[in-house]
This record gives C-alpha cells, structure tokens and sequence, in this order.
C-alpha cells in the first residue's frame, strides 16, 4: 500500500555494518552514519520528513549478513550460560495459541537447558534487556541514543518455527525491527482511530476481529528492516519451516511535547502566580452561581467575562513559561535513563581510564603521576553523556558516565560546580567535537581552569588529544617501598 | 491617608443588628444585609469597587454597642467553662514584649482559672475557631461565607490593657476587624512590593525596621470596623486603661484565579494530550542541543521555531481547559470547608429536623408517619449548601449540611443520585428561592420525582412550605406497644 | 442448666438506682456500690469467684424500673433529633431475616425520621456510642471502669416486635446485659471448643447447625440482667407483641495476660540483652544442621544440648522482665481509652472547674484571683484519673480529664513533671481518699509543693477540701476596666 | 599479655594455601580444611575452646607468601580500572591525623588516578566488599560462610607507609585479619565493661584516654594472622618505610541467642495465647493500684501473686515455643545473606550448568537434549545452600544459588514445592556428601521422583554423579533448521 507503507528493495547494497568502536571525534557524526546504515539507503532527511511518527518502512535488502554482528542466538545462549538471567526480569517465555496470549516463566534463574526445554515446546523466548549482556547491542543503543535524543531499548525475540509468541497489540514506541535470523511472517494495522494514533500507552492485547485489514503484509529474511510509529498494530509468526530470531530497537517513549508541558505548565503557573498580581486576586464572589456543569448550559453574560478572564489569564501564562527550564529537566532524566558510552582503546588511553597513577608491583609503590598543563587539549568525551544544570541554588554536572548497563541501575549522577565554572563547562560543550587547551577556558586564574578541568577529567567526562604524561617515571628512586 | 485607606465617621446610624436567626426565605438577600451591616455606611457596590483587595477602610460609629452580640469577654469566660478548650489548638496565650513575640500555651485543656491568670500576667488570648462554641459567631460565618462563596473564619482576641500580644505582620487573608470592648491603637502600613501584594502565605513576624510609615494610625472603640486586604501590615495594642476585644472575620485565603488555575492547568493538558495528536507528537530530535539554560543567551532560529512550537500549543490547552469542572472542584472545597447552616425553629419544623416519625413513649411505638405528597410544596433549605457535580461517573451532590462547627470534622459528605434525577436537582437549584411541587420536577414518573425529593429531604437538604402533615396520628389503635 | 448458667429470682428487692453523682469521697467504694447494684442481689465476692469469665449469670427481677434512667427508646429519639449521628459511625440499622445477616446503612447523617422509617419497616437500631450522647450512660461507664480497671464500652439494640436483628454470634468482650424496655426472647450456646473460650477476637455469623443447643432459653424482662464471658454464643429476638430495648455494657477487651505480656516480652528480651552477655554469645556453628523442620524429627544429642540451652534462657528472661513498667505501659493505654470522669457540682466547685478566676463584665476585668496555701487540704479527684510513669528519660502524669467522650477524640494527654516532684504525686496517690495538707507533700521548699499542687489543680486533677477562697474580691477598687 | 591473647610463632610452616576451586565432594570438610589453614597452627578444637568470642589471637607465621593469593594491591588497582567502583559505596577513602578522623568521599566513579592521588596523599583506601570483584576473595567467603553458618563479609584496608587511616573503636563482628603486603603496628585493648563485651553494635571512634592500656601491642608482617572477638578495640598503623595490606574478614554479626529468641519468644507467646486459656484470662481487676513504677517499692502480697503469675506464665511460654521454626526463620536470613557458591569446571559439568540442551548454531537448532533417569545419581550441589522451610502453609526450598556477589543484590529466592515432595528433599539433604539414585528417594510413583529432581536440577541444586547423556545428538537429522 503505497500510502500507508513505504517499500524498498535495496538492490545494490553491498555493505555490512562496522561494529568496532571507532575513536569518535564527533558523536553526533558518528551517530548519524549508524541510523543511515540502520534505514539504508533511504536517507535520513526523507525518513523524518515522510514517515516518522507517520508510516511503517520496509527495507528487503536481499543481503542476509547485513544486520549481522548485532546478536544472535548463539549469544544469547552463551549469555543464558554466563550471566545470572532470571526469569521475568531479563527474559520471558510466551506462546500465543488458539487466539490465547500466555506467559510461562517460572522463578528464578533461567538456566540456558531450562530455556531451551521451553523452546523446544514451542516457547517464545524474549530477552528484556539484551544491551546488559551483549557488548554490541550496548553499543548500538548507546550511540542511537545520542542520535535520536532520547533513552533508546531493545527486545530480542526468538520464536521456534511455525509458531507466533504474542498476540496482535501496539506499542508506545517507535519500533525498528532488524530481522537477524531466519524468516518471520508480519501483519501490519493502522491505529484504530486518532486517540490511538501515537499513543502514549501500549494496548492489550487484540483479537483478529478488533483490528481490520493489514496495511502491510510481509515476510522479513535476514537483513530486512521493517519500522513502525507507536499505535502501528502488528502481529509477527515465524515461518513453518524456520524459527526466526530480530531485535527491535526502540525510542521515543514519552519523549513528546505533553510530556514536556507536564514539566512546564505547573512551574509557569507557579512562576505566574508569584510575578503577577492579576493570578493573586480573588475570585468573583458569585462565580458559583454561574458557573459549573450544572450551569454550563445557562447563557449568561457573566460566565462570558469569566471564561474571557481564565483565556486572558491562560495567555498570559505563556510570558512566563521557563521552557529552558523543562527542557533542561526532561534531559536530566535522558542523562539518567541513559546507557554509558563505549569508549575504544584510543579513547580509554586519553581519559581517566587511561593509565595514570598506578600500583607498581615491584616497587611497592605508586607511579605514573600524571598532571594536567595550562596547553593540555581537553574536548568533552561526548557530546550526549553531559548536562549542564542550575538547581536548588546550585550549578550541576548530571552525566551518564557512571550509569550501569541496566536501566536506572543506579542514581542520577552529578557534580557541583562553582557558577563562576559554569561558563567553562559550557565553552567546552559548545567547543565539541573541537579539542581546546586548559588555558582557555574562560575562568579567571589558571588555577581555577586546571581545578575545573580537573574535576571533569577525575569523573570521566574529558578527553585529551594525547595521553596525558607521567612525571615521575624516570625519577622513581627504585627504593623498596617508599616511592 | 485619602489614598491610601477609605476613613468614615457613621454620623447618624442609629441601628444595631438583629442576631436572631430568621426565616430565611431567600439566603442570598439575607446574607447581603449581614454584609452591608457590616460595613455600614459603605454600600457594597462602592466596597467592592473601590476598597476590596485594594485598599483599607475604617469606620467609626461613634455607636458603642454597634457591633454588640456577637461575642463578648463575658461569653469567652462561659467557654472557657463549658467547653473542652485545648491550649495551642482553640486557643493561644502570646505576648509581645520589646520586640518579641512569644507563644506561652501549656499543655491540655484551657480552664478558665488558668486562662485568666496568664491574662493577669500580662498574656493576650487568642481564641482561634470562635464558630464552634459561639451560636452567634456561627451564625455570622455560615450566612458571610454564603455571600463570599468562599470559607469564612473568625478569631477573637482578648488584650490586657497597655499590651500587645503580636508582633507587625501580614496575613493571607482578608481581614474585617469588629471592636467589642475597649479600646485598640492600630496601626497599618502598605504591603512592602508588588510580590508581598495579595500575598499567598502569611508573613513571620517583622520588626519595626522592616515596615515603614504607616497608612492608618488610629484607636479603634466599641462598634467600629477596620477592613484591610491580605498583605497589609497591621499591629495592635491596646491602650493603657483599658482592655481591648475584637473579632476578626477573615475570608478569601486561597480564592484565587492562580488557585483555580491550579484545578484547571493539568486537567486541560491531560485532555489536550488526550484528544490532540499534536500533543502527543516527539519533540524534535536535537532539541536538546539548542534549548536548556546552557543555551539560553544562544542567538538560534531552531530555538525560536521551538518556542513559537510551545506558544502555539499553550495557546491550543485555552480550548481544552474544562473551565466549569475546575469550578465545581473548588465549590466542592468550598462545601467541605463550610460551616453548616444555622436553622431556625420555623425552618426546622419544615424539614427533616422538624417532628416527623417519632417515638411515643407512652405507646411504646412511632407515631408521627409523613409522606411528601405530589403537591408538597419544596425547595433548597439554603442556595449555597449543595453543589451537584459529575464526578468518577457518577453523578453527586456534595453538601455542607452534616459539617460539624469544627473545620473539617468530617469528611465530605456527598449524595449519589441517578444522572437521570441530576435535572430535577438542578431545576430546583435554578428555581431558588421560589418553592415548586415536587409534581413539577423535570423527571418520567411521580415515583421517581417522589424518591428524589425523598432523598433530599432525608438528607437534610429540603424545606416544605408547610410542615409534613402526619397520617397516623388519628387511626393509631392504642393498643399497647403494637402501633 | 444449673452447671452452665447461675440464674436468680430476686424476691425481695425493692431498690432502685440513684443516678445522680454524688460528691465521690472515695470513687472505689462508689464504683463497687454500682456494680453491687448492677449484679444485685449476687454478691461481687461470689461473681467473680464463681462467674466472671466462666458462665452465664441470669437474673430476674420482676421488677421493671430497676434498670430505669440508664437509657429509653425517647431519649434516643431526643439524640437522633440533637445531635450529629451518622449512620455507620454512631448507629447501625440491621435485619436478620430467614438466616440472613444484613446492615441497612445509608450514608450521612441519621435523622430522626429516617431510622424511625427503618424500624417501623423491621430494622433493629444498634447505636454504638451512647455513652458520647448520654450523661446517665457516660456516668455508668466512667465509673465502671475504675471498678474493672479497663475501659469499659456499650451499645444500646433496639428491636421491633417480632424480629431479630443479629445473627448468632460470640464477642470479645464480658457483657453484662441490662434489659429497660419491652422482652427478649434470648438464647446461649457454650464455647465450641477450648480454643473459643474466652477467645481475643469476635466471631462471624453462625447458622444454627454450628452452634448446638442452648444452655440458657429466657425472656428478659425490664429490670433483668444478663450477663455472660466472652465467647458464649447468643442471639436474641423481640416478642412478637413488644419491642425491645437493652443496654449491653462491656469491658475487658483486650485486658488479658496474654496483653500484657505482650508489652512485657519483648522488653524483657530487650533488657536481658543489654544485661546479660549469655544473650549475646553466638549461636553454635552448626546448629542449622541438627535444628529446623527438617531435622525435628532425629534424634540428636546436640538439638537436645540446644534445646537445654533455650530452655535456661528463657527461663532467665524472667529475672530481667520490667513487669512494673509493662504494667505501666498497658495502663498508659487504659487512661487514654477512659471516658472522663462526671463530676458533681460540689466536686466542680472544689476543684480548677470552679469560680477561681473569672471575668467580671461590670467591671471589665478579671476577679476572684484564689490561690494554695500551705494548709490548703487536697486529694486526687478521682483515684483512676491518672498514671505516673518514668517515659523516656521523663517523669508524667497521664490522666483522662481532658478525653473526650469520643473514644480516641483526644490524643494522650499527659504533664511532664520534675523526677524530684515524682514522690509527691506518689504521696497524693497513695494517701486517697484522704485529704493532705500541701505541707505535707515530700517535697524540699513550699514553693515547690505549692507549684506541683498548682499544675495538678491547673489540670483538674486536685480536688480542695472547700473552694479556694478569693483573695481579691473585697480589695478590688472599682476602677472601670482597671482591676 | 599470655592471659588476655594467645599468640604463636609458626616455626614449621611450609604450607601455602590451594586456591583453585575443588570439586567439592564434601563441602563441610572443605569449609573445614580452609579454616585450619587460616588459624594454622592453632586446631579449630582449641581455637573454638579456647579463643572463639574470649581473647585475641596471634600468628606470626615468618612465611610471607603464606597468606598470599586472596588480595593483593595490584589486584586493587586491576579492579578500580576494570569495575564500576563508588567512592562510599564501595571504597572509602580516610584518614586518621592528630586525633581526628576524616573520609574524603568525592561523588561518583573511583578511577584508579583518583584513588591513587588520595593514597599518595596520605589516604587510606578501604574497600567494602571485595568478594564482589575478587574471585578468590568471593572463594573464601563463600567456603567459610558455610563453615561458621553465617553470612562472611571482608573488607580489605590499604595504608600508605607512616599513616592510620582509622580510630581506635571496637566492631560487632569476630574478626580475622590477614596481612598481606608490608607491615602494620597494632594495637589491642580489652572491652572496657561487661555492657561492651560481644557487644551488639560497633562503637564510635574513641580517644586514646578512653581505652587505657593495650593487651596487645605487634607488629604484623605478610603471612601473620590476627584474630579478635568482636568488643575488642583496636588501632593499626604502617610502619613509616612501608606500606600495608591487610584483609579483614568478618562473620558472627547478629549471630546470638538473643538474635534467635527475637525470632522465637513473640511466636511462642502468640502460640501459648492460642492452645493456653491462661494466656487469655483477664488481668486481676485491681492490679494497676499494686503494680507500676509507682508502686514498686511497697511491700504488698497481691504484688507478690501477681509477680508469680507472670513468672508461671513466662515458665509455661517455654513449652510452647516453636525453636526449629525460629532455627528456621534465622537459616532463611542465612540464605538470603549469603554469597552463592564457587563451582568448578568439573561441578558445572555435573549440573544445570553443563552443556545440556543448546544452540547448535550450524543446525540452527537446539540440540544436546538430556534428561534425568531412574538411576541417575544425584547429590545437593552443596551442604548449605539450601534450607526446606514450612511457611504460609507452602513447603518451600529457600536456596542461594541465585544470589547476587552484591549483599542482597536479589530478593529471597524459593522454590515452592508440594508437601509430599518434602521427605524427599530431607532425605537428600540428609544423604549429603553421598550420591543418591533417583529412584531411591522416597516418594510414591517415579514420575513424582523425575520431577521433584527435575525441578531441583533445573535451578541449579543438584549435582549428578556424571554429566547427564545427551538424547538427541546422534539421531538430528540435519536437516536445515528444523531439528
């Protein structure tokens, strides 16, 4: 259906993915070149203009290795066997049969033999969080986070061949489906009607009758990509003949502008009320007696001035919205939704991850101090893992430097600065990818530049152009213990 | 101070209050007259259009007993007595003494010895929630808070002479001052900026530095009246021969277009997100990049695209604010927080409260069965003490009449009626004050039009023009304990 | 049944109560008159060597204003028409109709006419706290409980003629039922089992298969009493040609060993540890291999070692046990529970309840100023009012004046006194009914005597051998409004 | 001091520990082999006689490499680069200068350069839980755990030559320190009461005029070993001309009788309420005028009654205490504190962790399909990783197998299992070290026999004497994925 559904073949590819982490001197160019390898070959610019948010893509590539290297189910029966998977929490067993949706998981650890028996018997397997265990899928998630600005997930799905795992529904996310592994049979449906376009919340599950004719009616071999906007009804069924293993990236949950505005409305309101007299004064004496929904049929002239005051009022509002303040609040929790980066080699040698101080076994002893110089180079380590916020009276650093590979497996993590910092913390942001030296922050003493760099250095967040150098390594004395 | 505060000498009032409980055929007009006692010579039209969250107005009557019958020292005494009066809950003994104000109370009940020992030593009293012990202080807030259609509340405060037992301050209310007894030195001074205008919260206590000049420097006697709005800074003491007693009436304490706004704000997002894809639509993908207080000095078109984005949807929420819902949400504040109404006999014997079944001690059986009949003449027993709403589907009618005189001694007190009877309860509110039959109730059947007024009347809610006739009271047998 | 339940035919009594308070010399003798009264003509001795909490005790007067004046069916009228009674809080409407147990209960407030329309159509009326509503119930009451030393309860059933209102059923309380209006058909049943003997908690509702034949089938008639332990099933049903009205007064609820010990035990276990380094030697290495479910059966010499050792530390628990300060704390809870006591005028008269201080209206100030003397003669004013604990590093006085008649109304009222002011009290405690001197108080100066017999006085906790003498009345000057 | 510690020199040491995990045939004589090398020479007879919870222990072992193995600094500085390590979550970075103990915490990551600039200058590093991130660390807790039947924790301490990072306090946990690298002076001192001995929770720092004389008074050199009871202060310094490092490892923290009997005495007392009418008789009427602080001192006989009666009843709670229960209820605790065990290659092999079904990732298919058989011999993985409890009327196996390395990193893990299944479970455990056939364990059909071991296989609990037959690996057909 060509209004519905855009299609593609992808004859002349001949291109597979790069899954080594290169040294990213720029994380939003880097970024940008995954998703276009992601949705090849449309390009971006005609995907966000035509069918985000709008209508299902689907990419036949006729290249089976394309998506290959993202996972596959020889990892993920070596992550059953090595990682503490638990039932429920990492992983379901489901099967959908005779029209009946059904979860099957028992407690505990799910043993890769325990898995496999339910496989075998025709389960399901969906694994939750596979970007917890698998390095790459880590990977690709961390860096089209930073692409699409908001937290991204997966879902693995595997399902034993001839059987169907889940019953029709939609989502509330956008969905890219990377077919990795043998064939599966898709159905889409448009959303049922404009309250379930682009919801905010996932359906139940649907019968056939509930959900019309498929837009779309397909089945996806290795390499294919299939995406879909949240609401897009689909049902997927691997063939009889083949089990079929994808991974579904996902993003743009709550990311919209309600969600926004739940930030803002309240503080406007607030902010309102404490400039502006006019939300301070009272309320018409009578205001009752006109209005409510047992008067709200009632034409009257006072509930005409009434209803002009709250518009007069609601307006005004908008002069006092901090919508810097809500964007700055809703990235706080991307930072802390977030995955950590995956830093390469290169990348590690030129950070604190780097060698720096360090135990000397043979001496007993610390070595390798390592200071930073008014000339050192230092850029921010990404564009994405940093926001810089004012808060309770303070200015704060919230990074995703620290965050674990399970989502919200630890705090919001964040450093006060000085506000006289604030403007060198925010000279580095806008100077990426562009390294720049310590001596040119904008801070008044060398001292405080060298401190704050420091401080940035000490939590992870910057790199230098080179490693920086020891100083003490020649001069080490060699005495037994006593550096 | 022309400007500043309304002054006016009461040449030729001759009248004082009528206390007794009338009648009340119409409580709108009733509660209209209290309140141009009240402020006499002032009409309300040049009150409300002139001084009413504006500025302050005295009135000296020149007519002691003016404001008589409404509380005295002598009624506090009785209180004290016969009531369970607690320290630090119904009443507060302070003093303020160079420039320091202290709170004195003990633990537990306040007998009237100990109250007046501390009154002896030099302790102001301040009685907080006179309305629950004072039939006449009642009496003047249920009627006031009817013509505010907002909660009213009183304090009474009991200076020894030559004392002040409060520091200068500002409250969060409208205060109207009545001398009973003595004689009180007050002066006001103008709120100190725009922000402490009509403030939201009350002010600490502040020394004579942080004030200024005063507006208003004058010894209030027995029947005057000083209005002032919330935000004045006012103090009090009284003079040196003489103790001083006042009341204060206070209303409009979180009345406001910001408190209703307050209701309406996230109930309009949430159904703006709800019927409007717009809303629900993803925030741009790189936002995070132009916007945020990092950025906020960043001359940028993506930020004014952004911006403007905003506007267009906060104006937008205007169509979907649900204005009358709002209202009903406060009104059913209001209800909770009213006093019940003070009935008179005639108005008893014409409702619930009047004879009705009863127990016949002497036949040892109820006597007494009334039935309302379709012509049974009925209206609202007061305008303000019932509000229908549509709440949770269900369709009530939330009402002050079980509200004990203690400020939220019970929980909201609501009627569910079919939505089918909610006509019929509105058209009686809309007929107000004018009796009709319960025949002419806009509803299918006389069984039902019987049954809602039934309800009503069970409830409390109902007058009759004329007292229920019994149907029993002739054919009773007489035989014993056998009716 | 002669074994089962005592049942008397009280020839010769000719007495009927005296409902007045009198000046209580000695609230224990009064409360043991009372009591007397209510099981008269059996002795106190012999009911609780021989009855109380053993078997049911009938006794029938044949004479029927005996129990005259504690309650009527017109006063409770008089109640429904006065004050604030809501169905579910304060009084329940019932039916139990061919097996079947079912409450009636609109919502709000219950008046008058509308429980009259639940009884004439066959509702029993329970109300639940009549003591709040009735000064004869409140007095029956408050001094029951200083004769049971715990909180005593009642309810009040009204039955209409030919009907039962509950289904057969045990409570947790010792009932002494006083039957005032009309006859009851009512019938007993023993404990099922050892186990519902005197059991802790309330029954459901039985069929009469569960319950077996009856040790006791009577009608009450006016002036009768009933009493029987926790735990005996009962119902009762009205004639056919005769309501019928009875008090149930109760008490004991949750008074047991069993109570206290569970405020005892763990603070015995809490101090042992602290003491004794026994209870803080670890456990054997292995224990777990020979104790648990799974090991109860072996027969072990090690799981009887350890077993052994329980056994000595629990037994060495006793010597720690703070069996004063547990009886402390349950009493704690017994003055918060108490009803106030009722005093009589010529106890209000010689106590804080007084003249004292009062505001003289003529002369606008205060007059009567009374103050203790050395020889002034005092007494506790009831011996159950009060409680003097050692709390939290503090010494006070928890007493029941300020409760309310509301169970629970007010939290727990208490006055922290010095450690050294400890003995006094203990010296007024003990030395009731007898009137001391304040001289007389074990205490180092007359100041502090003077200051201890004040706060108590200021309580309401002293009673004055004569009222205080005014020591201003004749001085005063008659200066207007300058005392 | 050869009363107050015992101290030995080790002159014929040679032995070094293994570390490599051993197929454990008898994991309580592993346990018990691990510990006699850790208290070598001392036999756990006497050290359990002699020392254990009594007086320190001194080892000086004159064999550096002795205790070599379980830590090392540079191991420290492998896991600060390699691991997501906190400061104050698990690494604290301290001093103790002049009297005066500090922590000097940042927020956030420790990166090794960070941690080393706080060791180089002056710092000491402690961290919190090495088992988490040292398998050897984890080996021998997880070992020794089960030989003392409690949770083990350690805490490794690094100090920079010439400083103390700590003051002198005392801890509530049996201590054995091992050092490791360099040397450290320490100092001991007795429990300064009988209130601090095995005292409950750890002290404050103290001062040295709080602590008096030291008991012992060493220095400890690699190899040595120092074991004190818990009440015992003490304060460790390195020597000016080397660093040190020293393992702490812990056990016996709420480990006491008192801890079991507060599992145990609030159960027996609501038993003994439950079979026990005496628990449930109400309490004299008259006792809160015998009883009570206030009474304590007066000699009275219904004092002395009353006071036996609590004694009888507290002497009757004995033979209603539930011990195993209570045994049971700590084992849980046990359970869930515990870390989960190191397997060998050789154990995997042998269980759930062996190859069983899998991923054949050329077929595509699962293959490797084994099951359990009549004869098959099979074992409980280890003697204490798991605990048959009755609780809410469900037979449940709490096991430790899916714990986390982080201390209750996972709720409580069970298995729930039908009653009748139970005999089988204990005689499994009772069998323990022996391996046991299928067939032999007694419960009715083999088909329950296969399941109850299927299930107990599945998550992890069981060993078989052979890794289990594959069913399936010579008859796949090899047919492209359809296995």
């Amino acid at each position: 259906d060509i209004e519905q559904v855009m299609s593609f073949t992808d004859e002349n590819n001949t291109g597979v993915w790069d899954h080594n982490v290169p040294y990213m001197f720029n994380s939003t160019e880097e970024a940008k070149k995954i998703f276009e390898c992601l949705i090849h070959p449309i390009k971006p610019d005609k995907f966000f203009k035509e069918l985000w948010e709008r209508k299902p893509l689907l990419v036949r590539r006729h290249l089976e290795n394309y998506n290959d290297g993202w996972f596959s189910t020889a990892e993920l029966d070596k992550i059953l066997r090595q990682e503490n998977i638990h039932f429920g929490v990492n992983l379901d067993v489901t099967t959908f049969t005779d029209g009946k949706r059904e979860t099957h998981n028992p407690a505990g650890r799910a043993h890769a033999p325990v898995v496999w028996d339910f496989y075998q018997n025709g389960c399901s397997v969906r694994m939750l969080n596979p970007q917890t265990y698998s390095r790459n899928v880590w990977k690709l998630l961390s860096v089209l986070q930073e692409y699409f600005g908001c937290c991204c997930g997966a879902n693995v799905y595997l399902t034993p061949p001839g059987t169907q795992g889940f019953a029709p529904h939609y989502d509330d996310i956008e969905a890219f489906i990377l077919q990795l592994e043998g064939k599966k049979y898709w159905r889409l449906y448009s959303p049922r009607s404009d309250a379930e376009t682009l919801p905010r919340l996932s359906s139940g599950n649907f019968s056939e009758d509930d959900i019309g004719e498929p837009i779309l009616d397909v089945v996806l071999e290795p390499g294919d990509l299939l995406y879909f906007p949240r609401g897009v009804i689909h049902q997927g069924k691997a063939l009889e003949d083949t089990h079929s293993l994808h991974i579904t990236v996902s993003c743009y949950q709550k990311n919209t502008w309600g969600d926004l505005l739940e930030k803002l409305m309240p503080r406007a309101l607030q902010i309102a009320i404490e400039e502006d007299v006019d939300f301070r004064k009272g309320l018409p004496r009578d205001y009752m007696d006109v209005m409510g929904i047992a008067n709200s049929d009632i034409d009257n002239p006072q509930r005409k001035v009434f209803l002009r005051k709250i518009q007069q009022l609601m307006t005004k509002l908008i002069s006092h919205a901090p919508v810097d303040s809500a964007c700055d609040q809703l990235s706080k929790h991307y930072i802390h939704d977030s995955l950590p980066p995956v830093l390469s080699e290169a990348e590690k040698s030129c950070s604190v991850h780097g060698d720096g101080e360090r135990w000397e076994k043979s001496k007993k002893c610390v070595v390798g101090t390592a200071e930073m110089e008014p000339d050192t180079q230092i850029k921010i380590i990404r564009k994405g893992v940093l926001r810089l916020l004012a808060e309770d009276d303070d200015v704060r650093i919230y990074h995703s430097l620290d965050n674990t590979r399970i989502y919200h497996g630890s705090d919001p993590q964040y450093i006060e600065i000085s506000a006289e910092a604030g403007p060198a913390v925010e000279y580095l942001i806008h100077s990426y990818p562009e390294y720049v030296a310590i001596d040119s922050l904008p801070l008044g003493t060398l001292d405080e530049k060298i401190a704050i760099a420091s401080v940035l250095y000490d939590h992870g967040l910057l790199l230098t152009s080179e490693p920086l150098d020891s100083i003490d390594d020649d001069e080490s004395s060699g005495e037994p213990d006593n550096c």
